[in-house]
Formats: C-alpha cells, structure tokens, sequence
C-alpha cells in the first residue's frame, strides 16, 4: 500500500478547521457549511471568520483569520474569487498549510479568472501549502468523521464506498442515490479546477483509509497520464477502483496524418491505461454504483462458474443469457448436489443450473438450496433470483437466506424482483450488506465485474517487458541527425528499426534507373521498387509500389514508369528517390503501430492492415512498453492476431516473432517520446519459425 | 388497425366469468382468483362453482358447471391437470365459448401431460371453444375493468401499457416494478404453454384497446414466425411494440454446414424479423419498461436534434457523451434563442447547447429556458437534467416546468437525479405523465428509441420486391429433378441461379483431362478448375480450385495434379468430375447466401467473404424476400456494402447489380423454401456498370 503524501494530512485528518465565509443566513452556503461542519459529530477544533464578527450556531464569528486560536491546520475559504489571494496570505501566514477554496470564478470564467488562479497558487508554493479546489464542494468523512461541504442535508450514511469527483454537481445526487441505493460511503472528495491538489494526489490517500473497500470516481480527464498510472496500479492491487470517464466525444482530437492515428480515436488511450492500470471502467452512472455495492460487501469469488437458483423459469433464462453474454460460465453441479437438492425439492423442480425449484418455494428450501449449491466445489458463485413468491413474503425468504449468505466465503448476488412489494425484504438485505438488485442482467454484470476484479488481483503483478539486445544508442544518433519534426526518411526508419531488432528487408536508394538497376544486382533479385516522395501518404493508391520485379531490364522499366506517371498524379510531391528493396515472400500481413496520446504517451497499436479491413477497425491498443498480459491482448483481442495461429487453409504464422516485434516497437516508444508516430504496413508474418519482415515503415518526429 | 378475432372476444370483453375451482381457503389460488374478480369491479357476472357448495365472499357455491345462471362466456379453470378435460366438456356443453387453464402439469412434465393437453385440445375443437393456458396466471384489464389473475394484490394501477408475456412468473414483478416506476398498466395476458390462443392471436386484440398506447412482451419464441411478423407489422404501424425476446444463448442450433448457416447464429432470425416488424427490441426488462413509459406518454419527435437543459457541468457532459453515442444529435441553437437564453441566465451560464444554467437556476429559470429552448425549431426534442439544487428544492423546479411539458409537442424527457431528495418532484411527474429516469444515459436511451419509432411510423409502408424477370417453373424443374435432400449438383445450381437472373460464369463437368481441354477450348481462355465432390466443403484449402489457366496444356496438367492429390488430402471424397469455368476479372468479393431459420423462414445473408474476414462476422441478415429497405440496410450495415461504394485505391463498384443479387436471391428463396441454404462465395463484383459473377456456388435442398 503506497503512503499517504504528508502534505495531504491536514485534509484527511485535520485537528481543526477554519470556515472562512461562514454565515449566519441561512439561505447562504456559508451557513449550510458550518451547519455541516457542526452536525458531521467532528471532533477538532471548528472555527468560524466572518468580518461582521457575531455569533453563528452558538460559536463565535471571528472578523480575522488571525483572531482564530489553535488548533486550526485547515482552512476553508467560502469567499468570492477576488477576496481568495489575500485569505490565503492570512492562513499562511497563521501556519495553515491546507485550503479548500470552493468558488467559482477562476479559470473556468476567462483570463482574469486563470491569473488569479495563478497568484493563489504563487502564495500557496511560497507558504508551502496545498489547496483543494477552486469551484469545489469540499469533502466529507463519514468515519473521522468530518463533512466540510455545503451539500443539502442529510449527509450520506457511513458506509465503505468513496468517492472522487471532477464535478460538484454530481455529488450532490450521488450522496441521494447512495442513500436511495441503501448503500453508505466512507469519504466523499470534489476536486474542482484542481488548481493544486488533483485525482492522482487523493487516490492513494482515500484509499489508504481502512474504512474504504472500493474507491469509485468521477473522471474528466487525468492530470498527468503516467503518474495517475503509477499510482493507480499500487492502489488496485489492494482495492477495487471503478472509474466513469466522461467527455468521450467531446476530445479535441489532433490531427493524424496515419492510420494508427486515425484508428486511435479518442478514448482508446484510456481504455488502455485504465487496463494496465487494473481501474474497472464504467460506462454509466448506474453501473458504477451497482458494481460498487458488490465490490464492497462481497467476498471474491475463486472463479467464473456461477449457479443460479430461482423460483421461476422466466428470469431464470434471462439470467443465463446474460451470464453467457458477459463471459461467465453456468456452473455444472455435481450429481451428489443434484441428489441433495432433489431430496428437497418436489419432482417437477429443476436441478440442473438454472435450479428452478418452482413458485412454490419456501423460505426454507431458498435457504437449504442455496446451502447446497454454495457446497458444492464447481460452483464459484450464486445468482439467487427473487420475485414475490406468490404463497410467501420476499421478506421472509430473505430472512431465511441472509445466514447463509452472511456466513458464505463465495459470493451471493440477489435479484430481487418487483419494487413495492419487496421492500422489506430488499432492507433486510441492505441491512446485511447482501448486493440486491431489481434485474437479472444488473445483477450478472455486477457479478461479472467481482470475477474480473478477482482473477485481476489473483494475477501476478507484470512489469513492462524491457529486452537487453537493443541499441538506444544507435537509435538515438538517428533522431540526433533529425533536425525538425516531421517524417524521417526511409534510410533513417530502417536504421531505427534494425537498432532494435525488427527486421527490415536490405533496402538502398536510388536516383537513376541505372543505380536502381544497380542495386538490385547487388541485393539479388526479385527486388520490390518504392517511390520516397514527400506529401504521399499511401504510395500504393498511386503506382508507387511494383513488386516482384526480376531482372534488371524490368527494374528500369519500372523505375522510368513510376517516375513518369506519379508526378502527373501527385503534381504537389517531392520525390527524393525510389528505394530498390529486397522481394520477401508471401506470408499474413498485419498492421503495427505508435502512436502518442496528449495525456498517457506511447500507444503500441497492432491489427489488421490493408484497405480489405480498414473499415472494420480490427485493430486493439496497449500502453508501451508492453507487458506480458499487454501482448497477450492485442494478440486475442483482434481477428489479425488470431488468424496468426493458423485458418482453415492459413498456416500457423510466427506468433513469436509478432510478440517480439510488439515488445520491441513498444520499447523503441518507450525509449523516444519524441516519436510521434511509427507505423509498420504491413508487417509480413512468415510461417512458424520463419520470422518477421517489417516490408514497409514510417516514423515521425513530434514538436 | 387489425380487427379482433371474434372468437377471442369473450377473454377481452366476457359477460360473465365462472371461476371453476374456487375456494373459500384464503391461503388457496381458488380463493385469490375469486378475490381478484370482486376486487377489480368488474361489471359482468361473477360466477364461483366448487363442489362441496357453500358461501364465498357472499357469493354461492354451485357445485356444478351446468348449474350457472347466464350470462357466462368465460370460465377461469383453477383445478389440477387431470380435471380439467371433463370440466372443459361441461363447459362446451353450457356453451362457454373461452376457457383459460391455469394449472400446471401438462406438456411441461412429459408425455402424459402432453396426451392431456392433446385432449383438452380435441375438447375445445369440438365445442369451437378458444383456450388460454394451460400453466399462465391468467389475464387482467384495468380500464373494463377485470382481473382474472391470481396475482398478490394490490393489482396494478390504471394506465396505458399493456403487457403480453410468456412467463407468469414475471407477470407479478411486471405489476409491482410498474408501481414502484409509477406507470399503469391497460391489460396483461399471461399466456403458459399456448395450447391454443399464442402471442400473435392477443397482439392485434391487445393493440385495438383505445386504452393501450403500447404494447409491450416477453417472449421466449413465437408459434408462427411468418404470421407473427404480419400481424406485427399491421400493429406496429399503428402503435408501438416493444420485445424482450429471452433464451438468446439456450436455442438448440440446428447442424450447419455453409458459412451462411454458421455465421446465422440463434438470434439472427429474430434480429431481422423484429426489424421487418417494426418492433422495438430491448435487451433488459429495465429497457423494456424505460422505454415504453416514453412511448406511452411522450409526443413523438420530428426528428434527432436534442437539446440538453442542465444545471450541472459533469451530468450535461455525460448525456452529450450518451447523445453522441446513440445516434441521436445535439441541436444547434438558433441565434435569437441563445439571445433570448442569455437574457434570462447570468453572464457565466452557458447558452450554447448544452445549455448550463448554472448550479443557481430557480425554477423559473428552467421553465423560462425550457420553453425558449421547445419554441427552436431546430430542437426535436429536450433533455432535461435535474439533480437536486442546492438552493431549491427539485419539486418546485417540477412544479415551474410541468405545464410546458405537458403542453409541448415535443417530447421532454427528464433525468432526476438522485434518490430521496426528488421524491416530490418525482410524484409531480408521474402524476403528470412526464417520463423521468434516475440517469442521464438512460434517458437517453429513452430518447433514442421515440426518434427510432418516429422515423419508423414516417416511414412508407414497404412490401418485399418481387422482379417479374424470373423463371420460377426453370428453377422448379431443377428441383423437381433433385429426389432426395443434400447439396445439388453445381450444373443445378448454375441452372437455378440462371432461372432467376443471377449471372454465373460458362461452366461445364469434364470427366477426363482431354475433355477439360476441349471445353476450355469452347469456352476460351483463360479458365479455371473447379472440384466437383461430395464431402469437401472449402475446395481451395485442398487445391481443388486452380485458376488463370491460359491453354490446353495447362489445363490438361492441373486436372490431372488435381484428381492425383485431392484424394490423397481428402480421401473420403467421391469425386464427381472438374468444372471448366470462364476466368472472371478482377473486382470486388463478397458473399452472398440463404439459411433458413425454423421460425421465420429464409433469411438472406450478405457480407465480406473469404479467409481473411470470416472471423469478424462482417455479414447482415434480412427476412427473404426482401424489401428495399432490407437490401439497405445489408448494404450500409456491412463494410464488405460500404465499401463497395469505393474505397482509396478500390474503385466504386457495381452496386445496382448486387442490389438486383440480392433481390433475386431473396425472391428465389422465397419462392422455393425447400431450398435450406445457398451461398454464392464469392460473388465477385465488377467495377460500376459491369455487373457481378456468381462465380461460385453451392445450394442445398432441406429435408
């Protein structure tokens, strides 16, 4: 577990608190603060400062931060944006060294706004003080505990959810929903502007705190993609983070002059770090809290095989249709639990998975069924489904199961059916901490998200693959001789790439059709022409590419050809030369590929390449460097990666030579930010032992 | 609109109803039916008839059937399987026209609950009797009012979803799950084992209530797949319907030989008839009862411009995120309404859309934006978001805005956030019809389908084309030839092809080498071979396939290596002869086929083709035959159709002509459904104007 930042203390355990801005109106958030502040049940020191003087909920209203008596380590400031620099020259000045500043009016409004962020964050460095904020709502603890909010009341019941947030406004329902939801949470952080302190400072420290058992946030975006990476990873070894990111579409997206670019998109260097990072993505509102109630209360399963039992057919298929959508497995019970469920059941019950022991289930079959099914050691996990049992109350079944469920290491999810008519049945579960839900397919996504949460932390932590046979040095001197950004010449990518270790086909460049003719005798024929020519993305839409060229009267020929018609095609193109290349023979072509992400760096792409597929997007990104699991992933998530182990009348290609080459592309990335792209096009993949040719390639500097 | 089956009318509209089996036991269904009834108000005659005689709920006992006083024309059988067949010729010969059987334990439990079923069947077919059941729950209308059910009470609050369902399990969490979302219902029909009266005989009653404004089902499979989609396709134009069809994962897929049928999948078929019908597919009983609340109560839009009316930064993010991705648009506000917008927001809101008002917007704020927002004619539609406001209260927003809402021609759609605290305004809404989800992306989704019904009722009705260019009686002879089921022989297939104007290449069988000579020599060079036999399904993975042939001599030597070591590969194989081809030029490959699902018939399948794309399912199905909107929709739901259209270097190719392939091989599966599959694989598609080649085929003719 990573430590908590010390400079952080004074947030999460503060020994006293000025409210500056506190007021005795109480239509004003400077009232509802100190309201707050007051009924949280806080045990440090609460100070108020208002410059009227006064007295608010029986306590005195200093007129001056300096009039306030020890102990006071945390200050915040409900003032408007222009009053907020000289407040802070106050604290700092009394030795606090932590602000929350909840206005708005900074950065967000303009230019004034941002030079006046500016200047708080000036006086916080020369005080040595942290700030949380601007235009934020503060942040509570419901175990210190400690709410140092303005959200309406009643605060949130104490419970073992966090949560972090990027938008004020949403904290507010997610304190309503949690408590409609009957679930509690443990600490509630609204970053605001983030002026200072950001998502990447508050995560290990929210989930240092015993009392959490999953961390959920808010996202907009991260501050540092790296770090939050870094310190995302340490933190989820530990504990379940569920992280929604907003804002999918409404990324500026730079331009990209290749496909790996193009095929990027917006989001997929989140769902790359989010998967290195072992951060369960959201993608609603909904599942983020229906997935952390089960994350909070129950134990993890050892595996992906669940048994359903119902006292109806209906929601029972539904149910498995959704288990086998969600990558679960229907468990296959054992003929001895089949034997002790059937002594319990009546004849026409089912007790194969889905166990269906009919409407006419008692509370006490629930509860001996359930026993059994948990017994049994094929089965890793329950979905018991409950609708108003037409002879008996829901409450009473869920009486008589929560024993069982309380006391069981595997996990039970319930489906409980109905609204009204569930009530008591659905408290009773809550009361438990047992994971209720209104549908089967709400409650099979939640368990689905427990499984991968599970098999995450039973794997072996992987660190990035670094190989020793590469030639920084080698590579460097290449981009050292690059003295703008911009496309490297063909000659230089091959160098690159050769440095380490990807192999290229002997290439030469030729400015005649002599030389060309030339150089082919010297590398042996047949020998591949390829136009290099500025302001050509793909060479092959316009003859720029002839293949299989086998003596040296068809290489002129092919040479006096291309120069001839290309410029007539492409008048605005500068050619540099044509590259006489060695013939490689035919294997399965895919795609490799770099690309840079504004906020994560280097993304290693690999897929499908060609026009054939361009348009079905068969291509999967991973962060580099590469780690094990990383390769494994672009390898199965993509049809390319695939097919290279063999279709139908495809033989099985060199899947070795592939990881290889993606470890090594990824470390190349790695090792030069400044590439700001590379792209191998194709990427030939000879048979089994056969190797890699890396047939065509591009690389770009960056700014 | 449908008329009503008159032999159905005694369910939806009985003068009288005599409960068999009624009791006066409390814990008994006898006694909740009988409750129900009294209870529900219903104005026709309540009869109870049980043996032992006596008193319930202050009605008499008759011990008999034959002892009711009319009127009755409905008898509700609550006793145990083997009673039911004497009591239904009881009522035969009161002349009780409709019976529904509630009890279990006929064709669920095997062969002698079957044999009973068969029976009550032979029963109602003598006396003309309909028959509801065996195993359902019965069925309720709350505008008559009648329930027939032996739900739990309360029943369900009057309303204008009507719901038709296989399972009676759900039937009791549909009643309670509508109470607690806050919507009636109209009428419920739980319909068992459907020994009689099925799904697609209720739809058309059900749709004709003037009380129900949508009709929602669940479905575990349909009786008639080509009757339902008619009747369904005459509602659906009228009224929305809306199916969670469950069981997607437990159909029993029938042996499949082509990539047509392997590629179908389960579910396919219903995919392709619930578009053709214009049902609205949901894939959760959430969705299902999210979105018909929207339909129910909501106006439809012209259109897909949403605008979004927030008070709240992060919640307007996520549903423009939740927009984006739904193929919904955001709006673009005209210039006076972001005037006029500004003119009653402060400075710092946001009057572009999403329209932000800021976390201080009263509730004439919002009412004011809401109207000028419903009066932009380029908004369709507006989403509206409402987490609780910190300075007042979200039923008082509720109440500013709910005479806008319901007086708008454009549908509202609000996203409440939060739990507790929008009880009030959740009760405001609900009383006034204004549909309101907890999240935004659900109200989006929400959205998303009203856009989709309305684009679908502005829609033309289109029927399936039939060219009159076909020579159906030329395909009947080649399948009159073909005596027993299994593939045809190619020359067949050619022949069928042929009769319905799908161009194949010259063709002929040679047995020896010399005779492939002489026929490539008349059909002129160059040619291919092709492998003709039994028990080989993809000839090119054994090089039984060998092309651009270009004299006799070739010809001569590839039969010759062809018939030396297919059967070394193959040497199950019975080899029938090579087929000498015309060598076709270049073009574009896709596929092209026919399967025949068990329930709808035949479906055309269109897609990419060929090893390189088989494992990423780029194929779409429509019902045979096909409608223009069909042949569309293959087209632009495949990148083998979009890029057809031209792609980089490939140049725009013949669509018409796979429009017309795609027509005509609709039409001949159609006309011969005994045809199980046909795959043309490729077809190959030549560029603009020179049309397409099946060039080669395969056809199969079902048991």
């Amino acid at each position: 577990m990573t430590t908590i930042d010390p400079t952080l203390l004074p947030f999460f355990q503060p020994q006293g608190i000025v409210l500056v801005g506190a007021s005795a109106d109480p239509t004003k958030l400077g009232f509802g603060v100190a309201r707050n502040l007051l009924q949280s049940d806080y045990k440090g020191a609460i100070h108020f400062v208002n410059p009227k003087g006064g007295v608010l909920l029986s306590r005195p209203l200093h007129p001056q931060i300096a009039d306030v008596p020890p102990p006071v380590d945390l200050a915040f400031l409900l003032i408007p944006a222009p009053f907020v620099p000289q407040a802070l020259r106050e604290c700092g000045q009394k030795g606090i060294r932590a602000a929350i500043i909840a206005a708005g009016g900074f950065r967000e409004t303009g230019a004034t706004g941002a030079s006046l962020e500016d200047e708080c964050l000036r006086i916080a460095r020369d005080f040595e003080m942290r700030l949380m904020g601007p235009n934020c709502i503060g942040m509570l603890d419901t175990h210190l505990p400690f709410d140092a909010t303005f959200l309406p009341p009643p605060g949130p019941t104490s419970g073992a959810v966090a949560f972090i947030s990027h938008s004020g406004a949403i904290c507010a329902a997610v304190v309503d929903w949690a408590r409609g939801q009957g679930f509690g949470l443990s600490r509630l952080v609204s970053l605001g502007n983030q002026l200072d302190v950001c998502e990447t400072d508050v995560l290990p420290a929210i989930a240092a705190d015993p009392y959490t058992r999953v961390v959920t946030m808010y996202l907009e975006g991260v501050t540092d993609g790296r770090r939050f990476l870094q310190v995302a990873q340490s933190v989820t070894r530990h504990k379940p983070v569920l992280a929604l990111k907003v804002g999918r579409f409404a990324g500026g997206q730079q331009a990209v002059a290749s496909h790996t670019g193009a095929l990027a998109g917006a989001d997929a260097a989140f769902d790359a770090a989010f998967r290195r990072a072992g951060i369960i993505r959201a993608q609603t509102n909904e599942e983020l809290f229906d997935w952390a109630r089960a994350l909070a209360w129950s134990p993890l399963p050892h595996g992906p095989r669940v048994a359903v039992l119902t006292n109806a057919g209906g929601p029972g298929v539904t149910a498995v249709d959704a288990i086998e959508s969600s990558g679960l497995q229907l468990a296959t019970l054992q003929p001895e639990t089949e034997a002790q469920l059937q002594a319990v059941l009546p004849p026409a019950a089912s007790v194969h998975n889905p166990v269906d022991m009919l409407a006419g289930a008692s509370p006490e079959q629930y509860a001996d069924c359930l026993r059994l099914l948990l017994a049994d050691e094929g089965v890793d996990s329950v979905l018991l489904i409950l609708p108003p049992p037409p002879m008996y109350s829901a409450g009473g079944v869920a009486k008589a199961i929560i024993p069982t469920i309380y006391a069981a290491t595997k996990p039970v999810l319930v489906t409980l059916m109905g609204e009204r008519l569930i009530q008591e049945a659905m408290e009773h579960f809550r009361a438990a901490r047992a994971p209720e839900y209104r549908f089967p397919e709400r409650t099979v996504a939640a368990l689905a998200v427990l499984t991968q949460y599970a098999a995450y932390v039973q794997q072996l932590a992987t660190s990035p693959i670094m190989l020793p046979d590469v030639q920084p040095e080698r590579a460097q001197r290449v981009l050292s001789s690059a003295h703008e950004a911009g496309w490297l010449p063909p000659t230089a990518v091959t160098e690159l790439l050769t440095a380490y270790g990807i192999p290229c086909p002997a290439s030469h460049l030729a400015q005649h059709a002599d030389e060309a003719a030339a150089l082919a005798r010297q590398i042996g024929f047949p020998v591949v022409l390829k136009l290099v020519a500025e302001g050509i993305t793909h060479k092959s839409d316009v003859g720029g590419v002839r293949l299989g060229l086998v003596d040296e009267t068809a290489v002129q020929a092919a040479f006096t050809d291309m120069l001839t018609k290309v410029p007539q095609l492409e008048p605005e193109a500068v050619i540099a030369g044509v590259l006489v290349q060695q013939m490689i023979p035919a294997g399965q072509e895919v795609i490799v590929g770099v690309t840079c992400d504004p906020q994560f760096g280097s993304l290693v792409m690999f897929g499908s390449g060609g026009v054939e597929v361009e348009g079905l997007g068969d291509v999967a990104f991973a962060l580099a460097p590469l780690t094990e699991a990383d390769v494994e992933y672009l390898l199965n998530q993509t049809w390319a990666g695939r097919k290279l182990a063999g279709f139908r009348h495809l033989p099985p290609a060199d899947r070795t030579a592939v990881r290889q080459t993606l470890i090594r592309l990824g470390q190349l990335a790695a090792d030069f930010p400044q590439l700001a792209e590379i792209e191998i096009n194709p990427l030939l993949v000879l048979p089994e032992g056969q190797g890699v040719w890396a047939v065509d390639a591009r690389a770009r500097v960056g700014e």
